[in-house]
């Protein structure tokens, strides 16, 4: 298996960020600057055209750090951020942009190529995994979330519905198609958002990939608004999310 | 118009808590012990066949008052708590107790009782609020929220819509007859709480009330879980919608 290669450091207002890569897929991991011994670790899946340093993954690393002391680590997806697109990716991209340039769904798009590289990250999260629970600080012991919206929600589900290792997750903003055969395997705590005046994702649609989880413990948080406007509150009601279900008290008002 | 007459005062882990009448209707006014200047004020409303000490209601008051710093006051609904029953309040009980007792809908017995309980409330609610808003440590500036589930919604949809002094609400578990005419005039920011598998309240039409509210901001809550088991956090997301809202940072990890 591979293993952790650190290749760069900077620490702020309690947080030490460090990039890494594993097995060539470059990640970063955000922990307390200090008292971080076998905290919790919660795995974060930026969404589609982002990656893994993007405004919304860096700010809830924050939120999680510093609120409830966990390490958090993100990777960037295949094509993302530091990674090449490969043809397929390209043709990929071409077709949606032509759909959105021409006012067209983008829902079928979205829903195929992101089951694609579903496919890709699933193992390379679980890679990364294994070779994160390797270091002395985080270990194998504690508790793992999974925290994901748009296509973090596409890899995340399929991921979850395989890996015992994840013990709570927060998806959202996506179709049911295919996630919702998928989700009827899961039975962890979940937390789930969507936008009531999605113009993407039809309501009916986000509610289904909702009721498809067949978690006991399961909330939807669904907020009036467009696609892009989830509020900034729902990154702090993660955070308390995390907190109840792998065990830290929230220690700064988030 | 009636003033407040405290009738009874304690206080317990910095809460003071005054009984009081306006006008011969009952009320409890939680405070915080010190500092409570002007601060803000949520009205409670209890849910149907409990009172305004009941454990949801002091066990709210008390996150509030120690969470944010806030007034909250509650009052017994007519035929609740303290107040005695009119013939027609004793003739719609039993006609709900021979339903449950026969595995019937209570649904629109409810419905229909709990419509005309608000009739009596409303005006109850608005003279209070007057009495409240002539205390010194509460005033007229202030913002002014309105927390109230089952019963507390049937009363406080209506409330809210005629009472432009309330400025934030939370709301939920009501079935959307008659209260979606009148939710389609509330335009503040409001929270709303439904069970997933609501065994009285069909998901549909929950979602429909939620539906209904003309709110540019507003935040459904939908829980996995029958209509008594709305999770305790819920509690918790309640102060912290109102912190946001009313304007005070939740000051301790609530």
């Amino acid at each position: 298996m591979h293993s952790v290669q650190f290749t760069a450091e900077t620490s702020s207002n309690g947080v030490l960020e460090r990039d890494f890569t594993v097995g060539g897929i470059p990640g970063v991991l955000w922990s307390p600057a200090s008292g971080a011994d076998r905290a919790p670790l919660v795995l974060m899946g930026h969404g589609g055209g982002t990656h893994k340093k993007a405004p919304a993954m860096t700010g809830r690393a924050h939120l999680l750090v510093t609120g409830c002391g966990f390490h958090v680590a993100c990777i960037d997806a295949p094509g993302h951020g530091d990674r090449p697109r490969t043809a397929h990716d390209e043709q990929e991209i071409a077709v949606m942009q032509r759909a959105m340039a021409a006012g067209e769904p983008v829902g079928p798009i979205v829903v195929r190529y992101n089951a694609h590289l579903a496919e890709r990250a699933v193992p390379e999260w679980q890679a990364t995994l294994d070779a994160l629970q390797e270091l002395p600080e985080i270990g194998t012991e504690g508790p793992v979330g999974y925290f994901g919206l748009n296509m973090g929600t596409a890899i995340g589900v399929p991921l979850t519905a395989i890996e015992p290792r994840i013990t709570a997750a927060v998806f959202g903003l996506f179709w049911p198609e295919p996630l919702a055969e998928t989700a009827k395997q899961i039975t962890i705590p979940i937390q789930f958002a969507l936008q009531w005046d999605d113009e993407h994702i039809p309501r009916q649609s986000g509610l289904a990939l909702f009721d498809a989880f067949a978690s006991k413990d399961k909330t939807l948080h669904a907020n009036a608004g467009r696609h892009k406007e989830l509020p900034r509150f729902e990154a702090d009601s993660a955070v308390r999310f995390f907190a109840r279900h792998l065990g830290r008290a929230v220690t700064s008002p988030a």
